[in-house]
């Protein structure tokens, strides 16, 4: 889905990953995790798509809404197995988006 | 590609994706704009998945390198084409990147 409906300025944590084979419960917390972020404070959005890379980006209110959410203890947990297991690499970028446009046919 | 070795402050265009189902030349154009692009002043790379929806993320120096690859005439055109042909919807974000970790196994 894309999120089509945000008043500038909020933020942006873009997620990009490639993932190692052994993906026990990857499927499972990574659906989890979506649905707790979606319960968060200041969460605005997600989208989200996996080809060879994975890409993604989830919108947040502001800076103090993405903290609170790094520290919850499900997502810190889902985090340590991220790094032992399910990821051959990531980068994670914390973004201000200062401007936003749409088109829709 | 996962993009791993920029330094803090620069520039991410957040490009989401659904496209129709008139496709004709967007493949050769989609790869000839990501040509062109890693010509431009200021461009610092690309990642790029799509599966369901697509996301596009090109990292740049700063505004104006950004502004200056908008106005470069054949993505100009590539852009009309674009919303005439290939895409359903798009959201393009236009974000400050301030922070930016990475793990690699």
């Amino acid at each position: 889905m894309i999120i089509a409906d945000l008043k500038t300025p909020y933020y942006a944590v873009i997620f990009t990953t490639l993932l190692t084979n052994n993906l026990a419960d990857y499927e499972k917390t990574a659906i989890r995790m979506e649905e707790l972020a979606k319960l968060q404070d200041g969460y605005l959005g997600i989208e989200s798509t996996r080809n060879k890379i994975g890409i993604t980006v989830s919108y947040w209110k502001d800076l103090a809404s993405i903290t609170k959410w790094k520290n919850n203890i499900e997502h810190t947990e889902a985090r340590v197995k991220g790094r032992n297991k399910w990821y051959q690499q990531y980068q994670l970028r914390i973004c201000k988006v200062e401007r936003d446009y749409g088109f829709k046919r």
